[in-house]
């Protein structure tokens, strides 16, 4: 099964990709789909691929990336196709454009299809049939949510190869910005270099969401790193950095988040905020294994941050009592993790039938099953002083009575601490996918040896 | 009018943007819709901005580029707004989304609006109206095409100064480019290369389109680069390469190619090709300015392509009469060159009425107006050997009869050059706004001298 020759490689030291990959992920939607009673016979799969877009209305092309139930079907980098799958035999068909003989002039000879064992058809006639048939429906994708497709929430071998691979790039990545981060440096430097790393030397030419490049208050923004606030700032001394950044490899996604002080040497109150959420996430991943409930996880979580700022002095009183009253998601108004892919939010999160907790922080939970084995996760736990939190917090009486306020007050513009691993769900436990420095001291002797040390681009 | 604090700046070393850009723009706008006899009174001009969009119907955002007409008018990086134009009065209005108040834990503080003259509303009773009124068409943009916004095609003193930067910054990042390129590279390596100087060094952080990255046979791909043939080959020892990049600051587009042997000396077929290529250029150069026909400018690459390739012996006969059956386009089947603005093919290159010329290589052309000052454009000749057309040519007697098939045997596999520079149209010529090295002995001398020498991350 890994024999065949790749179908997608960016040479050099970059991953070999099989085509058995998705001959074995079309062979688990068959499977999944005559597992069930109430299938049709004869039925066929039929699937869009993403189509290319421009920007608004110019003609400037938009750099194409698949559309993600196309790709775990067929593993296809190229846009405007379609593609079917006979259940029954197992047969796949996919439909390619029929290009215009210039096509070679602007785009190059016409791509010659690798996929073993998809049969290409260029007939026309098909292909403006299925055309026609997809018209009707607008140009929009929709999510294919029948059953089969589900399997994308556990990975096979050479998914989790793909998965590894991502996620070893992505942590080089992180320890090249470990190395160079100062203060004066911008926060977009630090994204640029992340970037340049992850595609020259990986091979990556697409993150798998936009830089959350985030320093002094800015690591508090969950989000921050948008066209409205573009890590713009410049890093100070003194700043907590909070990096979010994964690099992708042909679709397959990483998401790691790095917590350090920009000046490579935590301070006692940095210190204390970084080890209450190390200690958050060590106690998730040992816990972690099949059979698990993730809401759990999340709980445990909140619960460790709660037991750490006691003893940081930020809280005071009993822990359950601050349960009750959802107080850590004053501190993390965030999901502890969700599920990882060929999308960085990857689907199947909630059974059909399974709704959300409606608890603030578990709200936004995007997982709501037992761990499987196999199952790929992000655990990501953090601590943020976010004002509008805090005031909101302090004028609740219900929460305020556990705050020391004077203490919290020292924490404003703090900004705030992730830290966020990719994990592989074993039969056991966890395969921990990521690899940076983890510990206050690791981080500390890393930043402090790494000092003028770089790759050369 | 220069004196506004900056609407849109990166920091450090990268440019201020004045608001006054665009107040200006808006001024412009409006006169030029005045001056129109058939315009309605109180009339109002309103623009929809652009729309964040997630990757198909995931929740992963892309990242987000105003549109650019609605850029040209307010300047705002902000998604999701509307604006208008009061015609009569000169005044705008700015309606932006009525952000939830969980927007500050996600996204960080709602923006506070800095355009000087722009009035912010955030009634949303207003906003629901404007909202309303579009979604009836659909929510796709459409071409803004009314006569006052075609003033985009002339450039204002402050606008100049931007695409004077974009074109810095981006010829810098070429010359970055020229120094690293060596056998054995990825064509991709020097892509992100290129985009890491831009966003690095220039805080740019979009490039105006896909990098073509082209090197031996693919440098003669017009449009390489793309998903279907990402830039993905290796480098090799006596290839040409072709690398056709441009970098974006807060819109505004630049767009230059370099051309250069990759082990950094010419062939003696290489200097002849690309002698060929440079004279056409400096020829069009020297003969733009106001008034001049673009068409006249297309025809007359076109003529001096055929020279040198007359004096390289790959054809033979009169040149006049190769024009006749357009044996020009088989060497250049793009046009020579367009307009250059917030788009990289800026609109407005055929007034209404005029179309297209239906001829090879000119029906390419994206600009058929007179020249007129300060406009900004695109020089762009080159020669490719382009398998497809070199066989429709041999293939057809008419233009067969000028071939020395055994000379241009020779340059199968050659690839192609091209020059491309960005100039602004002055009062007699052209400032020209790229600054790379050109001619043979100034590559080959940057390269020989540039030699592991390079910025650092």
């Amino acid at each position: 099964m890994f024999c065949c020759r790749p179908v997608f490689w960016m040479g050099k030291d970059t991953l070999r990709v099989s085509a058995a990959l998705f001959a074995e992920n079309r062979q688990r939607l068959c499977l999944g789909l005559k597992a069930k009673s109430d299938l049709n016979p004869r039925s066929v799969v039929l699937l869009q691929g993403g189509e290319q877009k421009q920007r608004y209305c110019t003609d400037t092309d938009v750099l194409f990336r698949q559309e993600s139930f196309f790709h775990w079907t067929f593993g296809v980098t190229e846009a405007d196709c379609f593609g079917a799958v006979d259940v029954d035999s197992g047969k796949s068909f996919l439909f390619v454009p029929k290009l215009p003989e210039s096509y070679a002039t602007w785009m190059g000879d016409a791509v010659m299809w690798t996929i073993a064992d998809v049969l290409t058809s260029k007939n026309p006639a098909a292909l403006l049939t299925l055309r026609g048939l997809n018209t009707d429906s607008g140009s929009i994708c929709r999510e294919a949510s029948f059953e089969g497709i589900s399997r994308r929430l556990i990975k096979t071998d050479m998914e989790l190869e793909v998965l590894r691979y991502t996620n070893r790039i992505s942590s080089e990545a992180h320890k090249e910005i470990m190395k160079h981060v100062k203060p004066g440096k911008k926060e977009y430097e630090m994204e640029s270099l992340f970037q340049h790393y992850c595609y020259s030397r990986g091979g990556m030419r697409h993150t798998s969401y936009t830089c959350i490049c985030g320093s002094g208050h800015n690591s508090s923004v969950l989000h921050y790193g948008h066209a409205g606030a573009p890590n713009d700032k410049t890093i100070n001394d003194g700043d907590m950095c909070l990096f979010d950044m994964g690099g992708e490899y042909y679709c397959y996604s990483s998401d790691i988040t790095c917590s350090f002080p920009a000046n490579g040497k935590f301070t006692a109150d940095q210190k204390t905020i970084y080890e209450a959420v190390l200690r958050s996430s060590r106690a998730v991943m040992a816990a972690v294994k099949p059979g698990a409930k993730w809401t759990d996880m999340h709980r445990l979580a909140d619960r460790v941050h709660l037991e750490e700022l006691v003893k940081a002095g930020i809280l005071h009183g009993d822990v359950d009592d601050m349960l009750e009253v959802h107080l850590g998601s004053v501190f993390m108004p965030h999901g502890l993790g969700h599920l990882l892919g060929i999308d960085v939010h990857d689907v199947g999160g909630y059974p059909e039938g399974v709704e959300r907790v409606n608890e603030p922080g578990l709200r936004s939970l995007r997982m709501g099953r037992l761990v499987q084995e196999r199952m790929v996760l992000t655990v990501e736990p953090g601590i943020y002083f976010i004002n509008h939190l805090l005031d909101q917090a302090l004028a609740d009486p219900a929460q305020s009575c556990f705050i020391n306020r004077d203490v919290l007050a020292r924490f404003r513009g703090f900004g705030g601490v992730r830290i966020e691993d990719d994990v592989a769900v074993t039969a056991t436990g966890v395969e921990l996918l990521t690899c940076v420095p983890r510990t206050v001291e690791e981080i500390e002797a890393f930043m402090a040896e790494a000092e003028g040390k770089s790759f050369s681009a």
